[in-house]
């Protein structure tokens, strides 16, 4: 299984995966949607896809492999943009903007993968928690551990915690989603629109920027 | 169950809880910790705690009543606090480095409290739902309004909105626990330390006057 998610991690959309298999990863996806919950069980969800439960086994051998591939299939293609991001001829804050908006971006079609990434690094085998970990968690913090090393070499941010700017930045970008539902009840808010996660990217960028940035990039792209 | 909660939040210690159920509630609190989940059984929790398990039924209902009654002993005595802290004589910059400080050491002893009115909010009864929205949620995000407000008239903040802000700060400071696990094995950071808190809020209260505070007060405590 974990060579299996490597695999559709590096070569995406996976040459191996079936149109049963899809249905049934979509059918997770939209269940955990629907619920603002993991909780969602392997009967539920091939009934929900059409497909025959006994499928479930046969593409990915239980449970822990079906979210395994579902966290795949969802963090995959944000992932494999970061290193083009690194590269762009872009100032360092320009991509500082443009990965806060690729994360809300990212929660937005999938709210569940924070806790997905969580479950799976808790509840499941040394092997996967350690393949969750190298192929979802680490390439995520080291692109934001280099830029901020680029940022602060440019002389544009102050030297900040890699640590502490990952909490703070995801903690924040999750709890667009799931605390939804909490403050809509206290709050004159409905369910996430897409003018609300414009919004609410442009406030955390704003806020982001006005603690770390200490020098505009002059005469650069700003984006 | 619903009157019972309130008069465990406006009157704590409540004269009515007993050293058994005082008992039960101390077990399921050290279980959700050591797992950093709420997924802990009521027979689990009477085990932890020597109590026999039918007292759980005595003592709380079921299990919502019991989850219940945790809430209102942890997040009781912080909200108690948030009254007092709008009415002192020091600046609203001044109110809220105390606030973020105040998030954060609440998490620090209950890193559920987040999980706990989530799963309270979603799975329980429709009147459980509305009790904790009003008891637990309602205050914490109307004392940030009031801050806000007085921060902007007071010219020392500029204008943010409330609902962005909360989210922002609340999925900030919980994520310092929640995510620890996760990116700890990307990271070289282990379990969370008081240093850690101290870090992090230090970190937290720089960025957000960073983005909000136009204008430190002058002449007045900034505590």
């Amino acid at each position: 299984m974990a060579t299996a998610v490597a695999t559709i991690v590096a070569d995406h959309p996976p040459a191996g995966i079936s149109p049963s298999a899809e249905k049934l990863l979509a059918a997770a996806s939209e269940l955990m949607i629907e619920r603002n919950s993991l909780n969602v069980s392997l009967s539920e969800i091939a009934e929900r896809s059409g497909v025959n439960a006994a499928l479930v086994k046969y593409h990915f051998g239980n449970k822990e492999g079906l979210l395994l591939a579902l966290l795949a299939r969802d963090a995959g293609s944000e992932l494999r943009h970061l290193p083009h991001l690194l590269a762009q001829p872009i100032s360092p804050s320009a991509k500082l903007k443009l990965h806060i908006a690729g994360i809300i971006r990212a929660y937005r079609r999938f709210p569940y993968l924070n806790r997905l990434i969580h479950l799976l690094l808790h509840a499941s085998s040394d092997e996967a928690a350690a393949e969750v970990s190298d192929v979802f968690v680490k390439p995520l913090f080291e692109f934001q551990r280099r830029l901020l090393a680029t940022g602060v070499a440019a002389g544009e941010f102050r030297a900040v915690d890699p640590v502490q700017f990952y909490t703070c930045l995801i903690g924040a970008c999750d709890h667009l989603f799931f605390g939804r539902h909490v403050v809509s009840r206290v709050a004159d808010v409905g369910a996430i629109t897409e003018d609300d996660c414009r919004g609410y990217t442009a406030f955390l960028t704003d806020l982001i920027c006005a603690g770390l940035v200490i020098a505009p990039a002059a005469g650069r792209a700003t984006a």
